[in-house]
C-alpha cells in the first residue's frame, strides 16, 4: 500500500480522505453543469465509498488497464457514470483526461452518457438498462472462479465489485442473480449498494417495502450494513468482505447528491437540472476553493498514489506469469487473448464430413449438441450456461457442473432465469479467458433480449444457442413456438443469426460462430429431425456466404428460385422436385444466415439471386423482413399469426408449409401479370 | 356449501375427497398415456391442493363461466396443463368435455398443451412461459382491488389464486411479483406453490438454495407451510390466508408424479414419457379400478356439486346486481364488457382540433401525457402503470396513486419492474373491468417484451405506451437509444404499433388504440419536440388508413415518394421542399401504422405508394422491414447500427438522417440506371 494513503501515514502528508471525495463531487459537479444534464445522485452520494474502494482495496493499475488479473469494478447504476469517469481521470487512466471529462456527454468523448465498454479505459462493461451490470459482475465473479481453478491463484485470483442502486435490485434481472449468487458462494463478487432511499419517482417507499438487506440474506449473502458516508466504516466492510466465503452486500446508507445543498437527499438528488449557482453553493459549503474542473495538486497526487497501489501485485503477478513454463504461459495467453487453439476447426471438419455421410436424421438441437461435445476436447475455455433445460437441449454431456463446491466445471445450471444467464455470458466474455454460450428454446429468446442487446452492443462474442425454433415444437403450442423472433433478432444490429438447415450447415455455422469475435452470434436449432440436405462433401464452409445455391435449377434457365432457411430447406428442396418435373427449372438457395449474405459483393449476391425469374421464401415463421430477398416478383410460404397446439407435422400441414403449396406459389407468380 | 362436500356431511353419502383428487390424478395420466406426452408432475403433485381449492373455497359456478364476480384462477406452472383441464372438466365446465380431455394435445382441442385464454371454458389466461402466470394473476388482483374501491364490495369482491411452480419463483418476473404485491399489500392474493424440489434439470438444489418461504416473508407475505398431500392442511391454510391482510403464499411440500411408482419424486416425474403399463400400475396401487377416462358416477357427482357450490352466492350476486340503480348497474356492466363511454372520442376531437391550431410544439410523449390527462375526465376505468419514469413520461398528473392503503388511485408506482409491469398490465386486462396502460422508454420495452408477446398472444387489449423513441433521446447515448425495436415489434403477430408524427396524429393514434380491443397496441412517442406537421384540420381519422398522403406533389407529376413516420415525417416534409424547389414533385406519405396500411386493399395502397417513381424511406431506426414498402427502386434514410450519445441534432447530422440527406438519395434514385 502507498505511504500515502495507508492508515498509519502521516497525517500532515496526505489531504483528509473527505478530499479525495470530493474530487469526485465536483468533478461530477462541474462536468454535468456543463453538460447542462447528466446525473448526480450517484457520484456525489458514493463519492466516500468509491473512495475507500479505490484507495484501499482496489486492485488495479491504471498504467496497464487490461492487466488480465485486475479487480473488475461496474457500475452497475450506470446513470451515474460521472462516478466512473472521475475515478479514472484521478486514479491516471490516461484515455480519460481532463479534457475528455470536461467533454463529457458531447459526441466523441470518452466520457459518454453512459458508461461505454472500454477495457483499455478502465471501463469494463456498458451499463445504463438496469440490472444488466450487477449480473454482467456476476458472470465476471464466475469466469474468475472456473480459471482460478483451471490456472491457480497465481495467476487469476481477483475480485469483482459492483456499483449497485435500487432499480437494478428491484429489475428481475438483479433478483436472480441475489439467488443464483447466493447458491453457487461466489465469495469474491462484492455490490456496493447505494441506498439512498430515493429513485427517479421520489422515495423508494412508492414501490418496494422488502428489507433489502435481509433478501440478501435469505439468499446466503454475507451483508454489512454501514454509513455510506464513513469512508472508514466503507473501508472496513470491505475488508470484512473479502475474509467472508459468500459474496458480499455491503448495504451502505447515503444521502443522494450529497453536498448539493438544494437537492441532496430529495428526488431532484436523482438527475434534477444543475445550474452554476448551485456548484457555487457547493463550493462554499464543501470548502472546495478551485476552479471548475481544477484538482488541488496535492490531492490529484493522492489519487494517482492510489492508481499506483497495485504496482508491487502487478509486478510480482508478472513475475509469476514469466516463470510459469512455456506450454503454460501459452495456454493462459492465448484464452485471455480470445485466440483460438490448434486442432479446433479441424474437429468440425471431421464432423461436417461425417454428416455428409450419415444415414440418420438427428433432431436439430441435437446436432449441436453433438458439436459442443466433440469441443469438449479441444476447447477449454467454453463455458456453458443453460436455464433449466439441460435434458431437451444436451449442452452440457461430458462437462461437469460449475458448483459451490467444484469451480472447474464448466456447465452452469443457471435454474430457470433466462435473463440473468444472458448478461452472465455478457460478463464472462466481457471477463475474457472463457468463451461462453448461453442455451435455452428460442421462445423464451425474449426473456434474454435485454442482455441479447447489450452483448450486441459491447461487441461481445457471446454465442447464443437456442433450440424448438418454429412450430415444429408442436403440440406445446404457441407459448413456445416462435414465429416473430427470428425476425426480431435478425433487426437487430451486430447480431449474427445462424439457422442451419442440417448436420452439414450446423458444423459451417458452428465454425463461424467460434470465429466470430466483434459480436454476439445466435444459432438456432430446430427441435425436430433435420434431414440432410448437402450430400455432397465440401471442405469449404459454404454457409459463409450467408446465402448459397444448395440445388441449381437443371434442364433449363432457372425460372425459379426457392429461398429457405433452417428445417425448411428439405421442404423448398421437395418442392423443387416437384416443379422440376413439371419442366420448371428451379433452384433452391439456403440462407443459413441474412447478414452474411448482405456482407457478400453485388456480383455474388446476383449470382445466388440473379434478376428475373420468381423467386418464393419458405420458412416456419413471419414474412416481416424477407422481402428484401424477394425481388420484383416475389412470393412467401411461412406464418402469418401465432402457431398453435398439435403435432408438428400437422401444424405443418395446417399452415400450409408444405412443397405443394410452395410448388403452388411458384407457379402462381409465373403466370403473366401475376 | 354443498351438503355432499361440508366437512360435517354424511360420511357414507360421499366419496373421500381423496378419490376426488385421484379422479384428476386418472384423467392426467390417461390423456398423457393417450398424446404420448405432457406434463404430469403438476396434476399428480397438486391433485389434492386443487382438491381443497375447487371444494372448499373457490367462488365460482361452471354454468356462468365469466360471472363477473368469481375468483381467478391462473395455472402459472402451465406445463402442468392437464390439471387445469380435469378441474374444469370434473366440475362441469360444458366446453371442456370428456372428449375434449382425451383430445389433449391434438389439433383443435380446447386441451392445448398449455392453456389458452378462453374464460368461457373457465381458463383465464394463457400460460407457459414462466413467470407469467403469477404476474398475470397480480394484475388481476389490482383490477379487483380498484373495481372493489369503485363499485363496492357487492359487486367485486373475490380472490385470485395461482398454481405456481418453482420456476415462475426462480424467474426475475416473479421476484419482481413478490416484491411489489407484498409492497401493495394485495391480500386477496393467494399463491399455492408446488414445492417437489423438482425442475426439469432434477434437484432444485442445482440451481438454488435459499428459503423460497422466508423470501416471501421478507416481502411481507402472509406464508403457511402445508404438507400438499393434506387435502385438509391445504384447505385450513386457505381459510387462513382468506383472513390475512397480506398477500398469501401457501408453500406446499409434495411429492411430484405422486402416484406413478416409477417417476414420482424423480426428476423423470416432471414430464418423462408414461406408459400404459404406468397407468396400470397407479390403477393397482391407487385403488383405481376404473376405464381410461371413466369417473365413477359418485366421484363426479361430488365433483359436479363441488361446481355448483357458489350457485347462492352467484344469485345473490346478480341480486345484488339487479337492485342497483340504474346508472350505477349501467356503469358497471359498461366497464366490465369493456365498452368506451360516451364522450371519449369528443374529447380526443377537441383535442385534435386545437391541436391543428397550435404553436408550441411539446415533447412527443408529453403530447400523449397530456391526452391521457383529458381522459382522465371520460375513462375513470383506464388504470396506468409505470417503471420508475412518472416523471420523464408524465402520465400520472391528475390521477392518484394505487397503494396499500388507498385502493382508489389508479397509478401504480411499478417500481424498476418493467416486465412485471408488462404482465400486470395482461392481467388486468384478461380480469375486465378496466383499461390498463404500461408507461417506460421504448430502450426498455426489451425487458417488457415477453408480456407484450402473450398480450398479442391472448389478444387482450392493452396499451403499451413508450417514450424517448430514438436516437433523439440524445445524451444518454446508445443503451437508451432504440433502433431495432420499432422493427421487433413491427414483426409480431397481432400487435399494433403506432408511431405518431404530431400531435394531430398522436390524437388519432389515441382514438385508434382505445378502438382497438382484439389485441395489444403499441405506442411509440418521441422524446423530443414533435412539430406540428398537420396544419389543416380534419374530423376524419387520417392515421386510421396506417398511411396516408400527407403532402401531394406538386407541380406536375409524382416522381418520388417520401415515407415516414414520427418524429422523422418532418423531416421527411423539408426534403420535399428542397426537392420542389428544384422542380422534382414530391410527395410525403406519413405511416404511422404498418399494420393498418397492409390491412387497406390494394386500391388505396396503390393510390399512396403508386407505382413508377421512386421511393425513400426515412426512419431514425434499422431499415429492417422497410424493403416491403420501397418497390422497385427505393431508398432508406435512417440508421444502420446502434447510436450514440450527443446531443439529439448533432445525432441527427452525424447519422445522416436530415433532409439533404433524403433529397440526395432522392435525386440519385431517379437517375437512370441507379
Amino acid at each position: 500500500m502507498s505511504a500515502v494513503l495507508a492508515p498509519g501515514a502521516d497525517v500532515a502528508t496526505r489531504p483528509a480522505l473527505s478530499k479525495l471525495a470530493n474530487a469526485i463531487r465536483f468533478l461530477a459537479i462541474d462536468a454535468i453543469v456543463r453538460a447542462g444534464e447528466g446525473h448526480q445522485g450517484v457520484p456525489l452520494g458514493m463519492a466516500e465509498i468509491a473512495t475507500a474502494l479505490y484507495t484501499r482495496h482496489l486492485k488495479f493499475l491504471p498504467a496497464d488497464p487490461t492487466w488480465a488479473d485486475r479487480d473488475r469494478v461496474v457500475l452497475s447504476n450506470g446513470h451515474g457514470s460521472m462516478l466512473l469517469y472521475a475515478l479514472l481521470y484521478l486514479t491516471g487512466y490516461e484515455a480519460i483526461s481532463i479534457d475528455q471529462v470536461q467533454r463529457f456527454r458531447e459526441m466523441g468523448s470518452h466520457c459518454e452518457g453512459h458508461p461505454e465498454i472500454a477495457p483499455a479505459h478502465g471501463i469494463e462493461v456498458t451499463t445504463g438498462p438496469l440490472g444488466q451490470g450487477i449480473a454482467d459482475a456476476f458472470g465476471m465473479a464466475v469466469a474468475e472462479a472456473y480459471l482460478n481453478a483451471r490456472f491457480g491463484s497465481g495467476l487469476v485470483d481477483h475480485h469483482t465489485y459492483a456499483f449497485v442502486g435500487d432499480g437494478c435490485l428491484q429489475e428481475g434481472i438483479g433478483q436472480e442473480m441475489i439467488s443464483l449468487a447466493g447458491h453457487l458462494r461466489l465469495g469474491k463478487l462484492v455490490l456496493l449498494w447505494d441506498d439512498n432511499r430515493i429513485t427517479d419517482d421520489g422515495s423508494t417507499a412508492l414501490s418496494i417495502s422488502e428489507n433489502v438487506a435481509e433478501r440478501f440474506r435469505v439468499a446466503d449473502w454475507h451483508v454489512v450494513e454501514v454509513d455510506g458516508h464513513d469512508l472508514e466504516a466503507v473501508a472496513a466492510a470491505l475488508a470484512a468482505a473479502k475474509l467472508d466465503p459468500r459474496p458480499s452486500m455491503i448495504a451502505c446508507r447515503t444521502v443522494i447528491a450529497r453536498g448539493l445543498a438544494r437537492l441532496q437527499g430529495q428526488r431532484g438528488g436523482h438527475s434534477g437540472r444543475l445550474y452554476p449557482e448551485d456548484a457555487d453553493i457547493a463550493r462554499e459549503e464543501l470548502d472546495w476553493p478551485h476552479a471548475p474542473f481544477e484538482v488541488p495538486a496535492q490531492v490529484l497526487e493522492a489519487w494517482r498514489d492510489a492508481g499506483r497501489r497495485s504496482a508491487e501485485k502487478h509486478a510480482a503477478w508478472q513475475a509469476r506469469h514469466a516463470a510459469l513454463a512455456p506450454a503454460e504461459r501459452a495456454e493462459f495467453d492465448r484464452v485471455i487473448a480470445g485466440r483460438l487453439p490448434d486442432g479446433w476447426r479441424e474437429t468440425l471438419l471431421a464432423y461436417k464430413r461425417q454428416a455428409s455421410e450419415r444415414s440418420d436424421s438427428p433432431g436439430g438441437i441435437m446436432i449441436s449438441a453433438e458439436i459442443n461435445d466433440l469441443l469438449t476436447d479441444v476447447l477449454p475455455e467454453r463455458m456453458v450456461g443453460c436455464a433449466d433445460l439441460e435434458a431437451p437441449t444436451s449442452h452440457k454431456r461430458r462437462l461437469a457442473a460449475f458448483t459451490a463446491a467444484d469451480r472447474s466445471g464448466a456447465y452452469v445450471h443457471c435454474g430457470v432465469r433466462e435473463h440473468l444467464m444472458g448478461a452472465m455470458a455478457n460478463g464472462m466474455a466481457a471477463h475474457g479467458g472463457v468463451i461462453p454460450l448461453a442455451v435455452t428454446y428460442l421462445a423464451f429468446s425474449d426473456y434474454e433480449r435485454p442482455a441479447m442487446r447489450m452483448a450486441a452492443l459491447m461487441g461481445l462474442p457471446v454465442k447464443f444457442i437456442f433450440s424448438h425454433d418454429s412450430i415444429g415444437v408442436g403440440r406445446n403450442g404457441p407459448t413456445h413456438q416462435p414465429v416473430e423472433i427470428l425476425a426480431s433478432l435478425r433487426a437487430m444490429p451486430n447480431m449474427l443469426v445462424l439457422r442451419p438447415a442440417d448436420a452439414v450447415e450446423a458444423a459451417e455455422c458452428w465454425e463461424i460462430a467460434l470465429e466470430h469475435t466483434s459480436g454476439p452470434v445466435t444459432m438456432v436449432f430446430a427441435r425436430q429431425a433435420l434431414p440432410l440436405v448437402r450430400r455432397t462433401h465440401q471442405s469449404d464452409n459454404l454457409s459463409r456466404r450467408g446465402g448459397y445455391v444448395l440445388a441449381e435449377a437443371e434442364s433449363g434457365a432457372r425460372q425459379v428460385t426457392l429461398m429457405s432457411t433452417g428445417s425448411e430447406v428439405a421442404i423448398a428442396l421437395q418442392a423443387r422436385d416437384l416443379l422440376q418435373a413439371q419442366g420448371i427449372p428451379t433452384a433452391v438457395v439456403s440462407m443459413p444466415s441474412w447478414e452474411l449474405f448482405d456482407a457478400q459483393d453485388a456480383a455474388y449476391r446476383a449470382c445466388v439471386l440473379p434478376r428475373g425469374g420468381v423467386r418464393v421464401a419458405v420458412e416456419a415463421a413471419v414474412r416481416f423482413g424477407w422481402d428484401r430477398h424477394l425481388g420484383e416478383r416475389g412470393g412467401f410460404i411461412g406464418m402469418s399469426g401465432f402457431g398453435a397446439s398439435g403435432p408438428a407435422e400437422e401444424l405443418y400441414e395446417h399452415f400450409g408449409i408444405v412443397p405443394s403449396a410452395v410448388a403452388a406459389e411458384a407457379k402462381r407468380l409465373l403466370q403473366p401479370g401475376s
